[in-house]
């Protein structure tokens, strides 16, 4: 008899306050459904999570641990016990899709050193999103993550990701922490060719969602605030 | 009196032949219901996906533009033209997300120059999923597209991408048509260091979706048959 495998599933969770229906397919409700043992970036936003995805859920019925920034490396094998006896494990992060900018990524490497099944479920991703609504170059594009802190290593940064969009054509997708937005466009237009594109993408799938693509010299002169508003960047020629 | 200012949707279609309900949002179906143009990248196709999205949708009342490698840059502008009017239009290319890799990206500049407001839905990316499987760095990645066919362009990529995992800490994510992606895993484990990860991602949402992160030496011994099968490269250290 052939061993069933265990499937290690990553679940999308929305940005904000946003409805599931909005933004998750119906089929992720019924992988949710079928799990019973979940590795979660956040105890009581996952669990305020699956309530909302369906209020017939009885949470205490189910298996939680967690995994974030404070979960010693050494740890992170030991939450994917249950996956031995052969259960299935739902992954959930605290926005948007696990692994791609949090934790879970740790979590998956082990996973497929281990040879278990990794099925991520469709989800919305800010960094996709606005991707798309950019009209930057997507066959090539980058996301680095948060920009260095330390001034220089942050003008060598602007200068590489410039290089890059013209030598390589490659589109430079970035992210800030949120009340320091409006100081990363104004560094921007310090710091970057003003015939240089510009994307903010703001609030996404919210209900303040704002995509907006102008040159580097009508940023320099607008006037914006995205203090405190989750927002992505992204630059292009 | 305020105008309304016009929304171009960009709608994201199933990879091959799944269910919509597996990958798409239902909110996406309240969007395409509300819309009467459509600019698409193959209008059998699209009428295809309309109708499996909604058998009620009655396609002859809807309009229906064609963009795709085709249509002179000069006529992409054009297509916007009911959004001057005052209607709301969808994007839908062949397959996955709009503007991602696909012509959509120029029509979403010219609608970012005229202002109009760029929504896009949420819907499945075999890139993000890969990525999201792979176990890889997430917070830091790149997708190069195709790789080049000329041989010695070839060798230099790699090893471009060999040394930005090394020294850049970035997941590099390609892709190959797909009758070559057996002779791109061979080339793989010729060309790159072996001690390297490289994750193969196979019929993403498909019925025989895999996705496997191994080390190139795994690869270079391996028996596996990827051609003909939609599938996407991931590589890191």
């Amino acid at each position: 008899m052939k061993e069933k495998i265990s499937c290690i599933y990553l679940i999308p969770v929305t940005l904000g306050d946003c409805e599931p229906g909005k933004v998750l397919p119906a089929y992720n409700l019924e992988v949710i459904r079928s799990l019973g043992y979940f590795v979660v970036e956040n105890l009581r936003s996952a669990r305020r999570f699956l309530k909302k995805c369906d209020r017939s859920i009885v949470i205490d019925d189910l298996h939680f641990e967690e995994l974030n920034e404070h979960t010693p490396p050494e740890r992170v094998a030991q939450l994917l016990h249950p996956a031995e006896e052969g259960h299935d494990i739902g992954v959930i992060s605290e926005a948007g899709c696990p692994a791609v900018a949090d934790p879970g990524a740790d979590l998956v490497a082990v996973a497929q050193r281990k040879g278990y099944r990794v099925v991520p479920l469709v989800g919305p991703s800010s960094i996709l999103m606005s991707l798309m609504g950019s009209g930057f170059n997507g066959q090539n594009f980058a996301f680095n993550g948060y920009l260095p802190v330390d001034k220089e290593a942050r003008m060598a940064k602007f200068h590489e990701m410039e290089r890059r969009i013209r030598h390589e054509n490659q589109t430079q997708i970035f992210i800030e922490t949120p009340y320091r937005n409006n100081r990363l466009i104004a560094e921007i237009a310090k710091s970057v060719n003003h015939s240089m594109m510009l994307c903010v993408a703001s609030d996404i799938t919210g209900e303040k969602e704002s995509i907006m693509t102008r040159p580097v010299s009508w940023w320099a002169k607008a006037q914006y605030d995205y203090d405190k508003i989750p927002a992505i960047f992204l630059l292009y020629k």
